[in-house]
């Protein structure tokens, strides 16, 4: 059995990752599996403990990043968000491929620890667009919506770092094409093995 | 019979665009033509009016962007670039996909003439190998050198106009990848029809 791909799924925020993610998490030949993140936010109406994320303390998050327990970790809007490297490996170690949907800041770290990650950045339309999707969302303050339109536009040139880009203005074309990336990047990783 | 699409290979001197382009012109199923540019630079031994380009004063090629009959042109090195209209109507009109290898500012060009443009942008594995690239051909005087490290850089930055982008770690994975995006965005496209 081989064993499976780190994947990484990036962007700015308000491009559509979750969306995208969603349509190839149904695409079985993927064998996608989602990592579990750490977050410090609070739980929110529905959510649980262990599938929509770990839920810790801030002192517990810093205790695992200084013991090395975390392949990245970002804050956003005062919370800090992480993915435990333990979780990662496991999934990987079953042959099954691991996805994480993060924040630019941290795809960085995961390249550094991980350097063949499959990295793909999400595009916009335009920035028109994300401006118009970010507002869209309509429940948040101002200021936070001013935070992350800023954020956005910085996101946007960490482009460049990624292996793959491909632009969301149709998101089935954009999921049917990350797909194939996949397939593509997983037969070469594993014809070199 | 459904038009042929507009498809610009586009990024940075050096990253290896025409070696994919080289790839991409083996796929017959791509049904790929690329288009003859015109420039104003002297004719190379063994190149050929009409084939590799069409050789113009800088007076003819003035009185072309003047009389609206470039699709993109720019300035590289002294010498002028550009993409005669006519030439892409005729391949488009045979239901032919016209392919355009072109600099960064030609593409932003084209993006506001033809905005359903399949753009796609070839990132270098990293700047290092980039500049290890570019200093390899050893051809050109360390002046012309520099004056290209300097602008691969700034074209860095125009990745996220693109709508696909592709890092050239591997010529086969992205010729192969390419091929997918063209024959999904083709799909897409005369299915929208």
């Amino acid at each position: 059995m081989n064993r499976g791909l780190l994947i990484v799924l990036s962007g700015p925020s308000g491009v559509g990752k979750g969306t995208i993610l969603g349509e190839l998490m149904k695409k079985e030949e993927l064998n996608l599996v989602t990592s579990v993140s750490m977050t410090t936010r609070e739980m929110r109406p529905g959510e649980q403990e262990g599938v929509n994320y770990y839920y810790v303390t801030k002192e517990e998050f810093m205790r695992a990043v200084e013991n090395g327990e975390m392949l990245e970790h970002a804050e956003f809007v005062g919370n800090y968000y992480g993915t435990p490297l333990k979780e990662v490996e496991r999934i990987r170690s079953m042959g099954k491929n691991c996805v994480l949907e993060i924040e630019t800041q941290g795809c960085r770290q995961v390249q550094q620890k991980v350097p063949d990650v499959l990295s793909i950045f999400i595009i916009p339309p335009s920035m028109e667009e994300l401006e118009r999707r970010i507002r869209g969302r309509k429940t948040e303050p101002e200021e936070v919506i001013q935070e992350r339109l800023a954020k956005a536009a910085q996101e946007m040139e960490m482009v460049s770092q990624y292996k793959y880009a491909v632009c969301n203005d149709d998101i089935q074309l954009a999921a049917d094409i990350i797909a194939v990336i996949i397939q593509r990047y997983e037969q070469r990783i594993n014809e070199g093995k």
